[in-house]
């Protein structure tokens, strides 16, 4: 299977459960509701179910068990776009080729549809029954990971970054969250230490180079393919890859990032295929 | 002892672990980290936390089990006042006698922090290893609790609201979050089933005494007492049970539910006394 076909699969898995679980929720101010809903249900790459559930997969066969926390993890990755698309932070107009929640539904309910997703991934993340999940997630998510990320990628604009805090900024921006995916789906699948151990090696890779591939991508990629203006990083004076050691150096890292992320499956064997077709697919996509 | 005295006990052992929690966290950047301090240190009254290990307490003669739980629904309380206070929500200035967090780090930071305050409750949430607390408390934050209430309340502004749509805004803007927090403290006690119904039907009543009394604290409090400017519900031309019914008549509906609150603690015998102290504190206080 490619990894796009692999990507649908989970996505489609991922959705239907994130669907189930809104239509569960009870009783929900009509506007907050659809609020969720337009955010959620924008089309995504759904990158990091694929991780959860392909990881969980390749452990025990059987992915359902992670299923919820693919879901909370989606979540809270959405929660994480509305929120740095707001007036305050990087002022976004357009997100996967739609307008972005604030400009639909204004600031106040975008910042309110952000808060209710992220208690809604803790509440799904719950349905798992393994605080190990809720911890790895909310500490991924947390101010040493993704708010600590977005708050150093505010400050970092307009100034000049070692490339040792540009990493520091993208790992907690994007790859801590990335890790956590791969992780959770291994952890949930009861994978013995030494295949945990490889996937967080694995996950600590490729969240690496999914960040400096999206750094790229807002250099060379389209309006159109991404669903989202490109240049922005450059009009913000973002510290970003390209612009600390220039766009050829930053493809060579990418590559490398991909190649010891697919080194560290090693002692999986082929099992971990499907994984290792999706961190190829993470340096090598448009959008 | 009396409501006072246990608020301030059980505010001191809540802060005590939660500047602990702080200290803890690892790596986090400055600015976060101290807009983070800022909010979660200013003055407040403590009421959940006092809750939560009261009821604990009660139950089982020893609060600790419920700590984590108290600390969780604490910081939850103090990211919904961060974003409260924000200008695209009800654009406050004042908050327990500081300016309100955007004021001082900015809207960016703030909104981070409170994001960033939600996770760390999860997290610290998810050390009670129970996940039925887990649930209980992103069900009180979520879509059809406390982010669901703000988003009644902002869209109750300049309109006329019957008293059961009032009562279902507080319910969730303030009462759900309040029921929790005696729910949890029962349920790691391990409260018998007698015991939680009995206690979650105090913390509904509670829970609506706590907002009425707010909504009349707003008319005839004071600035100083409160720590913020009294007369902004009005202003904004807010739902509140002093603009449906009338001041004399909120007092009378605040009374009756301190008087029902008590009323369902009956089961529990002289045990149960600190709570009862804890509810006339809620409509006899001044701040």
């Amino acid at each position: 299977m490619s990894a796009q076909e692999f990507l649908i699969q989970k996505a489609a898995k991922t959705e239907r459960a994130m669907a189930a679980y809104c239509d569960a929720w009870g009783s929900v101010p009509e506007t907050l509701g659809q609020a969720i809903r337009y955010s959620l249900f924008a089309e995504g790459k759904r990158l990091r179910p694929a991780l959860v559930l392909g990881t969980a997969e390749i452990i025990s066969g059987d992915d359902a068990v992670a299923l919820p926390a693919s879901c909370a993890i989606e979540m809270i990755h959405c929660y994480s776009l509305i929120h740095d698309d707001l007036p305050a932070m990087d002022d976004d107009d357009l997100r996967r080729g739609k307008p972005t929640l604030h400009k639909v539904y204004g600031e106040a309910v975008a910042i309110l549809a952000g808060d209710a997703l992220m208690a809604m991934a803790f509440d799904i993340a719950a349905q798992c029954s393994d605080v190990r999940i809720l911890r790895e997630i909310a500490q991924a998510a947390g101010p040493a990971g993704m708010a600590g990320g977005q708050v150093m990628d505010l400050e970092s604009e307009q100034k000049r970054l070692s490339l040792d805090q540009l990493r520091l900024l993208h790992w907690r921006k994007t790859g801590d969250l990335i890790r956590a995916s791969v992780r959770c789906g291994a952890m949930l699948a009861c994978a013995q230490d030494a295949e945990l151990a490889a996937l967080t090696r694995f996950g600590t890779h490729i969240g690496l180079a999914f960040q400096i591939t999206d750094d790229i991508l807002d250099v060379v990629g389209t309006e159109q393919a991404l669903g989202k203006p490109v240049g922005g990083d450059a009009a913000h004076g973002k510290a970003t890859y390209p612009a600390v050691v220039g766009l050829e150096r930053s493809r060579k890292l990418a590559n490398e990032s991909v190649a010891a992320a697919i080194d560290s499956l090693k002692p999986l064997g082929p099992k971990a295929d499907p994984l290792r077709e999706l961190a190829w697919f993470i340096v090598e996509r448009k959008s």
